[in-house]
């Protein structure tokens, strides 16, 4: 398949359909991306305001048969923002349509535009007593859009799901320039293909989604939160369980970290203040959201208590005030930023089930420290089995020497994990970063599949080429 | 396209390739469904023991261009099991194909084959204390690929999600013929478009799903049941919500009942016992599931005295016993059997948003009224948004009189659903009967990216054809 550049008679074409604020300055900014592996291109900015100038600018992409990369926040972690083949694109960004259309309380349903930023909806939903859960390090700056497009994970994944289980329904422009109309606010509606869920995940090569239906939740009566040392990885999967059998859904989040990444926070974050003297091997995060009635500091006391008991536990702190938990989040927050600034060799983002977490960092651990003296930072989300598992250069070492050897720890780390039943893609997505990974690892009948389905609906490959399947 | 009829030469080319016990006797339950209105055919049934053996079909179905009815439980009441139209297909049953492969209790996973009845798998979680909480009136012979494949609802909806909500992965035939290995156990897995959510609720046009990996949950500690008369739908949304706010995620069904069930239990169904001496016009069923160290009925009776102080409830009785709690539900589950000895003119499995339920009764049954003189048994989900709207003939008069109008009933009432942003097939599917109202209240955008993907899949239409799209 062929793709045009923007040319000048496409940029006149364009102009005579759109009107002037739709028309946007390349900054470095759209062209960077957090890691700094990438320089995209980008041929023209298009920022449509309506729904309707977003499909006019995809529609005459397709006649044009120019590629079309959609833009939200910027920041993610797998290139699928970043165009650094073929003829250079339109950046499509959503950044002018970021309203949100109605919110219905007491239908627990909010309805915004792909450009709102997450922390906003957030706020929104709070505003009316309400919470939007979704929450990533990178709120403050990521779209709903992007967040919906990459099915977003996060810290709340446990107890209200991914990015796609917080939607209902969304609007979308298709490949050929058709807008799909699917915002309805219901809880229940088996009309067809899923094709909500197709384009979710999809990473803009299937379409661009320009609204949501949001799920809200009724707020937790009360919250509280705890960081308690454990002996090992398995010892924090059977305080989980315990935590389940004491608590039930209430259990908002449960974070697991090691002590590199404390040193991390010393070494490069030292404002952080780090709630231990002596730093522990493990430890966990664990937030929780209570209904009435329920006392969530008693609760955590009742169920460390229990914990310690039993042995999953050996030393614990329970946030007394707010100021406390926002200490504590800010260590758990803190450490992606600690570790960009310590620079990796390389990041996994990867999942395994459950019960081979503990057994998959340590035959990963081994496997790493065969192939060189590497620090391992490995926390995560671990009631989801989704682990940040990243390899760094030995402490006071440069990473320059060991870059080379990136492509090998990559192998060596997703080797285990696809071995072990996981997947290599938890929750940053495939972008361009992880392609051949999908090839390595895919199932050979999806692949096809998806293929398939790609040619069926973007039959000129217009739609962010080279994101998830190969262009 | 066109497709062949099962002939001789075919069933001897799948006898070479089959073993015996995958040919099976086309018995007249075969080509029956629950609802009495249509009557199937069958060319051939196969029944494969495993996954390459049901690959087979496929694949051979797919070259000689025959096409294949999946067949469950056969519990579906929209027809998508049973093929009026066209050559007389492939009935594939999944029946023996009921293994539960795996349970991991410590991941909260249940790994099943598709043939497994919905009561087995729930009954196989309850052994290692776990819940599998889908739950439907056709729970001891639906099978959990056919619940898969038309998404289904049910009772526990609110609390724990729709069919789709509860799978991890699954394991298909797509229509070619090649197997898609998609049992991961994960709970985040970003790799690539969401196959798995494409094949659910695609209603076996798009392939045949083999077996699930299904979520399970910690059984709650305490479970409690009420039921308690409302003043109208209206009160009993803001009673929904002010159970929310006292038990948060505590609650596992809340369903709408009126008037007009219980008279059709009286009327067929008299062993039922009714909770009430006067019949309440509208109630409601509260059931609830709490952590360690809540108590239900004190839970519930504080939600009550609350209710009744805001003049949400009337009356309400509080189950003191197992017994009592399956009595309640007896009612509520006994309700879809009472409608099915009375007859419907016209059944409507239908949502809208929560905050439109109550205006879209009191304008649906003045339309129904306009009418003729029916009587309308309007009970559901109401927490999902999802009612049956069910239209019947006057008390003592045969339902024969007024059948011929069922087309104007149901337009009626689809056309209110569609004004009113609703979906007129919210938890039974599409099958061989909605394919029309699809036509008319799809989205265009949709239906033709549903036509593409289909084509796409399944080039030879060979998978369930007529089914939610015109074959």
């Amino acid at each position: 398949m062929t793709l045009n550049p923007v040319t000048p008679e496409f940029v006149s074409q364009l102009r005579a359909q759109l009107p002037g604020p739709c028309f946007g300055e390349v900054t470095p900014g759209y062209l960077e991306e957090p890691r700094g592996r990438w320089r995209g291109q980008a041929g023209l900015l298009l920022r449509p305001g309506t729904t309707e100038e977003a499909a006019t600018v995809v529609r005459m992409a397709h006649e044009a048969r120019v590629p079309v990369v959609p833009y939200g926040g910027g920041t993610g972690l797998v290139g699928g923002q970043i165009a650094t083949e073929g003829p250079a694109p339109v950046l499509l960004s959503l950044e002018r349509m970021r309203a949100v259309r109605g919110i219905w309380p007491e239908e627990n349903v909010m309805v915004a535009e792909a450009g709102a930023i997450l922390s906003d909806i957030r706020d929104a939903a709070s505003g009316v007593d309400r919470l939007f859960p979704l929450t990533i390090a990178a709120k403050g700056s990521a779209q709903i859009g992007g967040n919906l497009a990459t099915n977003a994970g996060g810290l709340n994944v446990l107890r209200y799901g991914n990015a796609r289980d917080l939607c209902l329904g969304i609007e979308a422009i298709l490949p050929n320039g058709e807008i799909f109309h699917g915002l309805k606010r219901l809880r229940k509606d088996n009309s067809g293909y899923d094709l909500r869920n197709l384009l979710i995940g999809s990473e803009g090569s299937l379409g661009l989604i320009t609204a949501a239906a949001l799920k809200l939740f009724p707020k937790p009566s009360s919250e509280g939160t705890a960081l308690m040392v454990v002996p090992s990885p398995e010892a924090a999967l059977s305080l989980l369980a315990l935590a389940r059998d004491h608590l039930g859904e209430g259990i908002s989040a449960f974070e697991l970290m090691h002590r590199t990444g404390l040193e991390f926070l010393n070494e490069t974050m030292p404002d952080v203040r780090l709630p231990f003297a002596d730093l522990p091997d493990w430890f966990v995060l664990i937030d929780i959201g209570l209904a009435r009635g329920l006392d969530p500091a008693g609760a955590l006391e009742a169920l460390f208590a229990e914990a310690l008991d039993k042995g999953l536990a050996s030393d614990g702190l329970i946030a007394q005030s707010d100021a406390q938990r926002q200490a504590f989040w800010a260590v758990r927050e803190s450490i992606p930023e600690a570790n960009r600034r310590i620079g990796s060799v390389s990041s996994h983002d990867i999942s395994v089930p459950l019960s081979v977490v503990s057994d998959f960092i340590a035959r990963g651990n081994e496997a790493i420290a065969a192939l060189g003296p590497y620090r391992v930072n490995c926390f995560g989300h671990l009631g989801d089995g989704n682990l940040h598992y990243n390899v760094f250069a030995p402490m006071g070492e440069m990473r320059g020497a060991y870059v080379a050897q990136r492509d090998a720890v990559k192998r060596t780390v997703h080797d285990l994990v696809h071995q072990m039943g996981g997947s290599v893609s938890a929750e940053h997505g495939v972008g361009r970063l992880k392609v051949e990974d999908l090839e390595r690892y895919g199932d050979p009948a999806k692949l096809s599949a998806m293929r398939a389905i790609k040619a069926a609906l973007d039959p000129r490959g217009i739609m962010n080429p080279g994101v998830i399947l190969r262009g």
